[in-house]
């Protein structure tokens, strides 16, 4: 399913994005007036190799939840059991995340692929309301800093899992994927991911996650720098690095975004997580980029880096740093802005308005 | 009216501040990873003295219109019809604005406070469309290179149809307001207030408009520099500076911003013609700051250089330079989003979550 997935993702279409250039050129607005929401539209319009593009609607926000052994490092101050406590927070709509996608309305779906402690009891879940998917790879990743956290099987199996959601999703109607994650620990995998595909330094690769404190912190780089040289990533292997030093939510992330890319549905990223599992993404289809839009510019370190190494340039910078998907979420309206303006703009030949 | 709006502008409420802060910390995040949205919402708690603030529903847009005797320094290539015209293409909802404030559910009321020219026939508009409200100062501002652009009681009148326009929409169940503006050549002025107000060079103040080339932006500075030198505006003096240099879109919406702030419902800006009204607003009544939320960063100098002087950061910065209101509705959502978390999402007590 992999390579048959990354095999079907091809370029941006070259005749639509032309049009949608052109069509911007006509709309009752100055030339270039819409900034970055103009380049985005242009580039969504080549996704869809259609101008306008589909509005990117309905929005389907996937959280996919793991656990980490190198929380086992000490790499955050945050008990395991809470990445099983903030699944049942996601299913009962009580998170930040289910906020953000009650204003913009989009579906929630959450994805155990690799939680370490059992859920807690769920509450009835209102119809429309947040979705569970049980696809628990193994519970939890082994620890990175000892040994390979996953098996190259594990690791496929959680991309494949990704990417069998991306289908699902699709087929049910979404017309954009949004990125969401939950997992203590999971900044420590991220930073690795990124040092190990951009090759950046990793004390410029690691944030402090949470808001870790000084020693904390000094822990986590230590960690990130030893995880390198024991496991060598080699980036030119994805499935390799993921194995290595991933997640499963970072392994199955790199999937949905694939899946995405696949079907020509855009997949809005949220922070550091899901950009770490861009770059892998990228690693196995280069041109899975045409199908990525960057929501925020996380708070954390190796989220520019991620970015910048994939030629993205975020939506929103407001300094968050919470995940779940509530960056991406944040930036929905703006995409939907975007080709929106295709879609229901005048032209000064029909408005009547004069040129300058 | 203007003096008494003046008066009842009243500091934020610092209990209903301390309030949203200790509620931030128990609710299902990571202390402060919302970054710029927290003090937001703790802004417009204070706003409000209330935790938490209400949802900013329903949204707004005012769009105030004027035309510009400096037009006929040459200052921009656009015709000065095109000001009814794109008046008629608002009224019409076939304007960028439109599209924005469809997809956000904000209602849409244009102002004529200024323009030149007679309107096209009205299209049929319908239920909840656009409003056009008729309140013409005069036809136009007065060429402020060569003479004051109003005279103070025209300012005033203009300033004084903001707050009316303000109090109207507030009245009819509006929970924020959004500045829109239409009048072509009107960054030729809001340069010149910029620079009044901020102290910076007329070449800082001065920027681009709609993509004007070489030659008029260096006629554009230069009629920026002479109408400093023939004016003196004195910033003490709002209502004079306004009159001397100011569009009539501006006086109003200075108004509008004294308006919603005199009854504590928080004006969202939109670009460089919103604020460097919001510096006239501020200059009449430095407490009209707490209400004003800067929707995004536009790309003409003179924005980022108002905002720095009225301590604000813009939640959107993607290179807009349209105005309308475009910049202010995209930014709505993140607005919302932030007063949401203090509405809807749980305490780690009442999810069951774990506290590190």
């Amino acid at each position: 399913m992999l390579e048959s997935t990354v095999a079907a993702i091809r370029p941006l279409d070259e005749p639509a994005m032309v049009a949608a250039g052109e069509l911007h050129g006509r709309l009752t607005k100055p030339a270039g007036s819409l900034g970055a929401l103009e380049e985005l539209s242009v580039r969504l319009a080549g996704l869809a190799a259609a101008c306008p593009p589909p509005l990117p609607e309905p929005a389907a926000v996937a959280i996919f939840a793991g656990d980490h052994g190198v929380h086992a490092q000490g790499v955050t101050p945050w008990p395991q059991e809470v990445t099983a406590q903030m699944v049942g927070n996601f299913l009962a709509g009580g998170a930040v995340v289910n906020a953000f996608a009650r204003q913009v309305g989009a579906s929630v779906t959450v994805v155990d692929v690799g939680l370490a402690t059992p859920l807690p009891p769920a509450p009835p879940v209102p119809a429309g309301g947040p979705r569970l998917v049980a696809a628990n790879v193994r519970p939890g990743t082994r620890d990175l800093a000892v040994t390979a956290a996953l098996t190259r099987d594990e690791a496929r199996a959680a991309v494949e899992t990704g990417i069998r959601v991306a289908r699902e999703l699709i087929d049910a109607g979404a017309g954009i994927l949004l990125t969401g994650d939950m997992g203590i620990g999971n900044t420590t995998p991220a930073a690795v991911l990124v040092a190990a595909f951009t090759g950046i330094a990793p004390a410029e690769a690691t944030g402090r996650g949470t808001g870790v404190d000084d020693p904390t912190y000094a822990r986590k780089v230590d960690v990130v720098r030893a995880a390198l040289a024991r496991h060598a990533p080699d980036p030119a292997d994805p499935l390799g690095v993921l194995a290595a030093v991933g997640g499963l939510e970072h392994a199955a992330l790199a999937g949905l975004i694939l899946g995405a890319a696949a079907r020509r549905v855009p997949v809005l990223l949220d922070g550091v997580i899901a950009v770490s599992a861009a770059l892998a993404a990228a690693a196995f289809a280069p041109e899975a980029v045409g199908a990525m839009v960057a929501g925020h510019r996380s708070a954390e370190p190796g989220a520019s880096a991620a970015l910048r190494h994939l030629g993205l340039d975020p939506l929103i910078d407001l300094g968050l740093r919470l995940g779940e998907g509530t960056g991406a979420l944040l930036a929905l309206p703006v995409v939907t802005g975007a080709v929106r303006v295709l879609h229901e703009v005048a032209t000064f030949d029909s408005a009547g308005v004069a040129e300058k």
